[in-house]
């Protein structure tokens, strides 16, 4: 199987290191498509952004949706993901709503730990839309943000490793998710110093979006397909699907 | 003062009833400035469509948010509200939100009754996105969807009437929202048919933001502004504001 | 229009100050009717108060409804606003509830400070009832109560400056209101050292309810008035009303 | 032990015959006090007349509590009780709120089944500030009101069997309350022809009154006493309690 | 009246001071039957433990159902209590259900205090399973856990006080329950050291089980027990029971 | 990977059929073990049945944890299932939760479709506990229990058709979940007759099974493990887990 996963954020190193940890998961079974967006934002840090972004989510997935099975919106706040579900005719799987999911599903309650304050309340939102809140814990972050999101993860090691300690000894946390794409591959690295089960985003989001595959939903019935529909000012791609023609 | 009412549905004639509405609300004591979309989508029937309309929004903004001094964002779903209120310093009222907020001012629970069953579930997310949902009684809505959205207030006036009855007789709802833009201005034409209190979303949003205007909120101190960032394939007037340039 | 400012407390000075903000903020287009309850308690600090104020102020609308064009119930805990709405028609506004509705249309979050830790629980109570739980983030008040709520404004101003800033940054709200009588007036004097948007109530109160005014709701079809019914022990003026006599 | 039923409503033969179910259920083990109110309404039926009623409760209480162990407020929409309980320092119990405990500790869910279309929201509203409404599956009544309460118990008696039958099959109670105080008496007579654990308010609240004085709560230590104060129209019993003086 | 209560831990020490506490609140009225698991786990202390001591309860009661009129579950987090309401047709009564329930008529606000940090979680989800969350405010305990449960009552006797404390202080609690069998017969040791008013769950269970028995709810018609049925591996009162058969 | 698939029912044929589904999902990744309970009911349909058969589930769990990498509890009704995570360090999945963890990342809303009314109820407990209740738009069932449970997914395959249409139209659901163990494999015979997205909870909990596994979480630094205890009346299996002893 082919899962593309889609990076809403325009940093190139951010979507190497995701590529690597969904290749890590996947092995030999599914082959991992990344795709960079080339509008936007560096990093998508508000709302706004991700009002903007998960737009151009849209167009990217509308340009490979036919050659791929599935496809993973690889940005902790899911930007474009409800969209994107109305759209397409193939499994949709959010980097917050996949690792919410698993992490409900390894424990009874969960935490999200990231590395700045200027995501705690965007992850908090994101957590409620999934609609399973009352097994969530909150967020745990640093009180200040750091002065790069580069190499965030190893330069905050220790405090991150001190905030899952926090989640799970004060806020009463099973499993701690460790949101945004600048943490892809911590949680392999500090899982035995940290107490917990920690959840890579990007992990559970492939390990998901494989799971959906296998399940081979039938789309053919399926319903809450927006009618065809005249557009302006979208891709190619986009508008003849949405205006339900024939590419 | 001025208010800038942003249609995100590319139809004039929209455009110009709402305006109208507006405008006979706000007599001498505001300007109404009407701005249509050019991109986007006839009519926002969809959560993919309000996806990228909501981009559409910030750019609509983006151009005169210096010369006015509140927006009304006039599409029931509220495309962008969220996000308008991140990015711009001043007053942004969302249609549905107004309300909806209106409403429970006016009634203990209230009821959005429409013209199509496309509409009804949307609207039901909207009103829960507002985090009123323990005063609201549901939607109401015909059980087929019109052939067309032209003229639907007057060819399905009697019905409306009947699902007003309905809202209030069954579910209980106190005022009755008639939701869309399709029905700007139905309201006060059948608020002597139809019982319960009737709410004019335009209407409601056109005094909200006239209310905010003259309470003077004080935006030189506020929080949550997103940091200063660069940006690819944004109109320059978005991109300008969200670089923290000056225009 | 002429709105009636309905103080449910016995404190002139109270009234004196919550006309001033409400004539401020209305200018030359509403005139303000204020009254001060003669029965009752000098400040309302409790619900079994709230209960006796509530039926008082029901009596003090009836002797007046037919003469003005909306009522504010000008404490922060709207005794006897769900009431009043059943019996009266025309716009009946809370300062809590205003307050509230006006703070979701200015940000995401908001939060109320206050000058009392008695008062914290009642005003939190106030804030569920309302329905709008989901975007609150709770009350701030100081550890001890003043020893007189007289001039707390003003005794207290940099506590309050305090709280407002722990509000935003520690609970993240966006929208702070200034909450209880003794301090109408005070949002407009801290705005420029306090993060966030401040809201006076009163002025939220006194914009809603012109608002409303200007909405024009039909009250002639408008459901679920209690039946005509006898009495005994109620004021002329109200058991007229109730019984469904011409007064 | 003595215990105080308030009968809020104007009506000699409702409390007549709640008294009678009073006592048939607390036998020799306490004795039950009955009050009439003097002022306020024949029957109350709206959230005004609660406001009213549920100031005069305070004061027909505070003519007694010294002389007795218990308090019952004998209304279904519990006037005054928050309040009351605030006030006094001995057990005060609401009917509804009685019946909903008692019903959540006999079965997983349960209903309401009352008279009259007109108590159906205001018996909903009950149900939610109980805080049990995750139990609750509803409110049934029939389409219309009676045209007299007198004798309700009697000539709706097949309807009212009827709709605990649709509670238990439709909505899936296990414990139906029957509502309202022309009700009192009926469950004893209809518990063999209707499905379900039939629970009457009156002994619900007079089990729960005894029970609570058999636990002897200790009232010298307890938080939340308003603080002493003065006050004007108030009854003299109510107003020297308030201001904390030795009567 | 008898009164069968059941202790799911298989400890006599406990059994006893239970049995002394629901004795000294019966006096006279009641006969408590106590009983004390011979399977299972010295103490409960997990949901694993509960699920196994559950079944066991479920057995127990089947064998003494007959002789008694009414069943204490007497272990806080209520191991079997919604299994054995399925069952047998006579009331049964769990300690924290109706600690809550007792709590939530004799103030607006509850908490639980109890011994053990590792206890908290599973009370919170006992009170959440009642249904009663909106007014509870969390579990206090101390930071680490004793020892040993023997004697908690005793040698912990100063942090309980405490801990009672920060409940009414910082948390806004009315009432405080005093949770799990160890602190058996507690509160009314220390009710005049710690504020509010306090709850010993024998002693609420107690009377809330002597409460359900005046009430003399009619089981001939009641919903929602399970079909007959076989069963293997079961004791042999429990699955005669089960099958439907005459014992 | 090796995954053990308890039937905490006693029917060997429906854990062939189940057997049968995972096997075909799994292909060659996974092999499947399955284990049928020799304790407990021939179909658990109650709570009470599921309080004893998930007590039962852990023992049977505990005789082969060690040699396999996750656990699909195979009812769906999930006994045992939270109990399970506590006490041992794999995978544990849920027929219930696994399918609506998975009906949530393939649409907004989901509804389960099962066989009769009996199993209504339980199950929208059951979905409730899984904390997802916001997405859940409730259980659809014929109105009458079929006489066996033996074949319904061939006898009620008509009305199950008719029922996920229901859920689709009238409810609003996306996905449906065919609930119930005898149902399983139905999904795949329909989906081209019925509307939306149907979803088989065996499939669905084998999915995330292998997910799991191949997520490989860390359970050595895990939180939330019982303290070793002594007990009595348990397999040798289970009793030496849970004194933390070394098999």
């Amino acid at each position: 199987m082919r899962i593309l996963l889609v990076n809403p954020n325009m940093t190139d190193a951010m979507t190497r290191s995701m590529t690597q940890v969904a290749r890590d998961l996947a092995g030999e079974d599914a082959e991992i498509v990344p795709l960079t967006a080339t509008r936007g934002f560096p990093y998508i840090a508000s709302r706004a952004e991700a009002q903007i972004s998960g737009a151009n989510v849209l167009e990217m997935i509308s340009e490979h949706h036919r050659s791929v099975d599935a496809v993973i919106v690889a940005a902790f706040g899911d930007p474009g993901l409800v969209a994107a579900r109305e759209l397409f005719d193939l499994p949709v799987v959010g980097m917050a709503e996949a690792a919410v999911m698993t992490a409900a599903m390894l424990g009874e309650r969960f935490s999200v730990v990231t590395f700045s304050p200027h995501m705690a309340r965007w992850y908090t939102d994101c957590v409620r839309l999934t609609g399973l809140e009352p097994r969530f814990t909150g967020v745990r972050c640093p009180a200040e943000a750091p002065a790069s999101v580069d190499n965030v993860a190893e330069t905050l090691r220790d405090d991150l490793v001190g905030l899952v300690g926090a989640a799970t000894a004060e806020d009463g946390a099973d499993v701690v998710i460790l949101g945004g794409a600048p943490l892809a591959g911590l949680a392999q690295q500090i899982c035995d110093d940290a107490p917990g089960i920690l959840i890579d985003p990007v992990a559970a989001a492939t390990a998901q979006a494989m799971s959906l595959v296998r399940l081979a939903p039938n789309y053919r019935r399926r319903v809450g397909r927006p009618a065809a529909k005249s557009s302006s000012g979208l891709s190619r791609s986009l508008s003849t699907l949405i205006a339900g023609e024939t590419p």
